[in-house]
């Protein structure tokens, strides 16, 4: 072979991404001889019964396909006609089967900045107000977030603070672009608190082994934690990157997921504005994946820059142009998560309704994987007060690790969860991350399955 | 601010990428102050009126919407709505917005290699034959490319040969990963001829530089010479690979799109296999951007391995799932692209018709552009044998170059086109690659006032 392993990059080849891992791939294993598995391990609504918005789908289905608008008009709404109208018009009357501009479609990043000013309570076009020239769509924020990071790192000496737990996309990344982990612990004790004197740690860390710090990623809501900032973490952020000389990566595809009683998502956008952090730079990440939509598949996402120089933005471009842009459908179905259909419209009631249903089981869910496993001796999980996950801390017995608890987790009940390894964890504690997806009659049955998996594991040592 | 460009690292300010660079803005900013600019820059046939393929476009609409399949099933064939079902069964009923393996989903990987045995003339499952698990799907061919190359340079040591002229994805992503270019020049003299001893030319100089060769890129058809490789030519790349230990890298997105008289696309895949090369590693790209599909925006493509040792499928897989799938959409449209709707079904007809239009007006086009400019005095074209380009060299006033050439062509006439720079060209020439895209009516007078331009940029001199 004139390809071999040997010659495949380090980076690529130290590269981890556990949401995906050897477990997971054993349960595809155990699949094919025929055991029912229950996939915990990745936030997929949709593969788990989450059923699709009817808004967004009969206004994907006309712009795929405009000669219903004729021909089957009667089985569509008219707010629905309407809206694949706009995106048809937004197109240029290219359609969706022509390249964008690398950035994406003007009409969707118009859209998008419109959503960020009527959420963090900004008038629309005064200071502070969204611009949607600092706004670039991606194939699913992961890209988007890929494609920042690639701005920021380029040499082992560039470093990253990234929190612990962290989302693997984030440590993954940083390692194929050759720089280095600059981790923080969130503390669990704390409900996942973020405390500065930590994130001051972190950085002082980094430069004693000759790195220089260029960014912080902080994940709100956080994945796998289930925590949620309050205004005043957000600020303390802002305050440590600006003294710092820090980026931020703010992760907010979460920012609908939020259940805890009196918690609410603050971005940090809508901070930095009102506090008039005017000098720190700061790339902000949603996505159509998860919130109440769950739109995974369709790869849709974007990262708005706040002061940020036009010349990195323009590398930014570039970066994007070489692949040309991301999926139409993605971008218009990122219009359609911040274009509701009109008050008083024919889609109006039912789009609500739609919203509440997802929105109300997935805080019930929640609640019943906290409550569960916190039944369970030796399991304790701190609040999911938002995303989608629950991570909860093992006590294992001796000599076992959670790699081998998640596997031997998986042969036993079927349940497909992932090791706290894989996001990262304090030393000397073993955790794994399960999302909260299963349908209700479902996450009962998996709650219960892990804790007696788990009383059986610990009493037979 | 807290990001700067100084910190943005030298390979991605090094990387360019002309087919959108600076003349491209130039023309966006033409178009803002109400110039009409025709855009021959880009292969993106939608945004100049081809229209959409009807079957793929029905099935699209169904299984974003699959209500329709009750409630409009009168507004669309029986086959369309049969292959709808069968797409949705193949997503395991999750629908659309699900995220797929990251390889893709499988029934679409299944459809490609019987596409592949089928074009190939091989018999399915028999020696020889594609193997679906060796297949990749992927945001566009682009993003296939890239991951390949990923797996194959991570120092400036690596080096890959790619032709001069070249589509210049690949020049951008050696450099973003740090990687060299060694380039081997095609014959212009010779209709773009691919000649042995050029190709040991490229590895010596490479090896003099210190850089190991490990792969060579060939496009065939041409981009964006418009040639199209004879088997010989095939079969003597696949050798040199082999004596070089080199890997192949084989862009066939244009297969489809071959207009020359006796010419045909003859696969690597093919000669691969028909010639016995067990030891050479072949990567093979796809996409529905280009062919009679032209369904750039949807983001679909593939990659297939021969030869890949499965370590290294592994790594690819990795780096795939780091990013979780691509588009499920763009996935539909590239199982579309190689299931054609039955034979006798009702949707045949139309499907033959519409593939039929879309490729005689684009062999016309392609002779258009040949001959209008061959017919200029200093303009020298080869055949448009294949693909979508006309690259032809210009013979300059002393001190103009192609940039010039090009931006002065925009200023003057509207009509943007790319700089032979940004593709590469033989030491003292000068091109510049035109599409052959804009509709029959607007080509003529494009071929007629790049004519017009150059007599006058040359005479007044």
């Amino acid at each position: 072979m004139t390809v071999r392993i040997e010659n495949v990059g380090q980076a690529v080849r130290q590269t981890q991404y556990a949401v995906r891992g050897p477990i997971v791939a054993r349960a595809q294993a155990l699949e094919r001889q025929g055991r029912e598995i229950i996939y915990c391990n990745i936030g997929n609504p949709q593969s788990l019964g989450q059923r699709p918005q009817t808004w967004v789908r009969q206004v994907l289905a006309l712009v795929e396909y405009p000669a219903l608008l004729e021909s089957a008009a009667a089985a569509f709404p008219a707010d629905a006609v309407e809206a694949a109208r706009t995106v048809l018009a937004g197109t240029g009357g290219h359609g969706v089967g022509a390249y964008t501009e690398s950035k994406g479609l003007l009409f969707v990043r118009q859209a998008i900045a419109r959503f960020i000013d009527r959420r963090d309570g900004i008038p629309a076009g005064g200071a502070g107000a969204a611009d949607p020239e600092a706004i670039f769509l991606s194939d699913g924020a992961s890209k988007a977030g890929q494609g920042v990071l690639h701005l920021l790192v380029s040499e082992q000496g560039d470093g990253i603070l990234i929190p612990t737990p962290q989302y693997p996309l984030y440590s993954a990344t940083i390692t194929l672009l050759g720089g280095s982990q600059a981790p923080y612990l969130l503390d669990e004790a704390h409900d996942w608190r973020l405390d500065r004197a930590e994130l001051e740690r972190a950085v002082a860390g980094a430069k004693a082994r000759r790195i220089t710090p260029r960014a912080i990623v902080v994940i709100n809501p956080g994945n796998p934690t289930g925590g949620v900032l309050a205004e005043r973490d957000v600020e303390m952020v802002l305050e440590f990157a600006r003294d710092h000389d820090l980026a931020v990566l703010a992760d907010e595809v979460y920012q609908e997921n939020v259940y805890g009683q009196g918690e609410r998502f603050v971005s940090f956008a809508s901070v930095l504005g009102r506090r008039g952090f005017t000098d720190v730079s700061l790339f902000s990440f949603h996505s159509v994946s998860k919130g109440l939509l769950g739109e995974c598949g369709h790869r849709g996402g974007y990262v708005e820059c706040r002061n940020v120089p036009a010349e990195v933005m323009a590398e930014f471009v570039k970066l994007q142009s070489v692949a040309l842009c991301s999926n139409t459908i993605g971008q218009i179905v990122t219009w359609l998560m911040v274009t509701p259909p009109p008050v008083g419209g024919p889609s109006r009631a039912r789009w609500e309704a739609e919203r509440r249903e997802v929105f109300e089981t997935l805080a019930r869910r929640a609640r019943m994987v906290e409550e569960g496993l916190n039944a369970v001796p030796g399991i304790r999980c701190n609040r999911v007060a938002g995303a989608m996950y629950a991570f909860p801390q093992v006590t294992l017995p001796e000599g076992m690790t959670d790699d081998q608890y998640c596997l031997q987790l998986l042969e036993e009940t079927g349940i497909c969860v992932v090791p706290g390894t894989g996001f990262g964890q304090a030393p000397g504690t073993w955790h794994f991350r399960t999302t909260i997806l299963p349908p209700i009659d479902k996450i009962e049955a998996v709650v219960k399955r892990i804790g007696e998996f788990h009383r059986k594991v610990t009493a037979g040592r």
